[in-house]
């Protein structure tokens, strides 16, 4: 295992005292139990949006906090779901009176430990989404249902900037809501990554091979095919993708390409062109877009495409104002 | 070979139509000579500023193209410098009557082709700045002197905001020279990266092995020595660069960890905590910090350190904004 680490143990601890270091302006760090929260939580009379997950998909979540989007993030160990006192914690220091939204991607261990928060911060008024856009399977290895990927940072970005202007909390949960039942993606990989702790590859794929439909933690996707041109590869993960909301000609729609954390960017940029291109002829319209590592597994080679049905208020607020360390965008 | 392509004699040019797919509002792709100019190119009365160099150094420099950064990137075959007809057709595209900078990395190819560039476009008044900021090695394998490398990102962001607020020519290359006297760098590599047309790795390296000042395109460095904690490799790469300069206590700076592109977030965020933490036992203040994938080398997994003695009016300019496909600040 070649990384750049010191002891295993510490992975997580030593990447947010680098974080608290270079980002001091936008966040602050609370350490045992490990959480980020915006400089200036809690924000008086806002919804405060709080997400978390196991760590190794940089910059989600801790990336995201900031101005415009999550007013907290818990970090919990490398693909391991943060426990109820972390969850708990974040979500009372940033509490401003007008209620908090949960933003839980579709993992088992994830979800149970969010709700046994919610009930132990007994004074907040909480309510959460559960992000489950991953069309590739039903159940897998952590999940029962379909699992949160990519479409978990388009809603904290568009959820976050409702809070932000001032959305009351029965809006910003609809708004979820309706980002989630409007987003659909899958994704592929053509390594595997190596949990530190666990110092070996999660799994292995030959030479000539590549794991369509693959989850985020290098979970089993649909199957495991012989190496594809690009442009197949993007046909295998945009048709099912089309085809589950379905997306229909004259739709439009925010095309999100997600690098795996191991794929160059100028590769991410053909994906892109193939799907856009793929797109276009379904006269389907890309009219916002995304490209580069957003969602990751490590060091994983790979990609997902996402695809979300966008209306004129998405738009809205997908082109607000935000500002945390991954996200800078106006102000 | 495991990559997301197609032909790898297509790589650049499918990337750069995904580029102009993805980034229409912000970018212009010409194509044949290849090269990216900002959507409002060209812009009369402002100095100019291209670069280029291989492609595989992604986001550098086509993510850098927009406002308040680049008016014209010329992208080379991967690891490849741009020919002359690409620099000379992107200087005259990007003429706005004020002069143009070429900044330029120190390598033979780029020095070269650039130069013969300026004479062809021979109207416009083209002045060049070589950056030089790799302490590793002198004299490499495509380089007399000292390589460029992330100093180059630094010198773009400051110099493309410094012509965006009106700077003549005169002034915006004395800023760029000022850049480059006082940034110093160094990488290494824990694993080679792939050229997609050589098809092989460019170099080998053993399982327990890393590469200690590397270059951007696996270019041999100071030594090959056994992997060690993150703690270590961060002290191997900024002594050298503290001693350098030198930096002294009081000294204000900006602390830049690059990706080389197959290294997570997270590490990168470990390396960043070490690097600042030498520094303050050194009495070096870091003022601003970047930290994340910005001068690549395709897949490899590894890391540089940057380190620029900033000023008050470089402060000023890295904090003005700025809008391109990977530069999103203010606006």
């Amino acid at each position: 295992m070649k990384k750049l680490i010191n002891d295993p143990e510490n992975v997580v601890t030593e990447a947010l005292r680098g974080m608290e270091l270079a980002h001091g302006d936008l966040i602050r760090v609370h350490f045992d139990p490990d959480y980020i929260v915006r400089a200036d939580a809690p924000v008086q009379g806002k919804v405060a949006i709080v997400s978390g997950g196991g760590s190794g998909h940089e910059p989600m979540h801790g990336g995201f906090v900031g101005h415009g989007m999550l007013d907290a993030a818990c970090p919990g160990a490398v693909f391991t779901s943060p426990t109820p006192d972390q969850v708990q914690a974040a979500t009372e220091a940033v509490d401003g009176g007008a209620g908090i939204l949960h933003i839980v991607k579709n993992y088992t261990g994830d979800i149970a430990n969010f709700e046994m928060a919610a009930e132990l911060a007994g004074d907040a008024n909480v309510r959460a989404v559960v992000i489950n856009d991953d069309v590739a399977v039903e159940d897998s290895l952590y999940t029962a249902g379909r699992r949160g990927v990519g479409g978990t940072v388009l809603a904290e970005k568009i959820c976050g900037a409702a809070a932000e202007r001032g959305d009351d909390l029965d809006a910003v949960v609809a708004l979820c809501e309706r980002v989630n039942a409007n987003v659909r993606s899958m994704g592929m990989a053509l390594t595997s990554c190596t949990v530190p702790h666990a110092g070996e590859p999660t799994f292995e794929l030959g030479e000539d091979e590549m794991e369509i439909g693959i989850g985020i933690h290098g979970e089993p996707g649909r199957h495991r095919v012989q190496l594809e041109p690009a442009d197949q590869i993007v046909e295998r993960l945009l048709t099912p993708i089309v085809d589950d909301l379905p997306f229909s000609q004259g739709d439009r729609t925010l095309l999100f390409v997600n690098g795996m954390g191991g794929t160059p960017q100028i590769e991410l940029y053909i994906v892109y062109r193939a799907a856009a291109t793929m797109l276009a002829d379904r006269g389907i319209t890309v009219e916002r877009s995304l490209v580069g590592d957003w969602i990751t597994s490590l060091e994983m080679a790979g990609t997902s495409i996402t695809l979300l049905k966008l209306d004129d208020e998405m738009i809205d607020l997908w082109d607000a104002p935000a500002h945390t360390p991954a996200w800078r965008q106006g102000r």
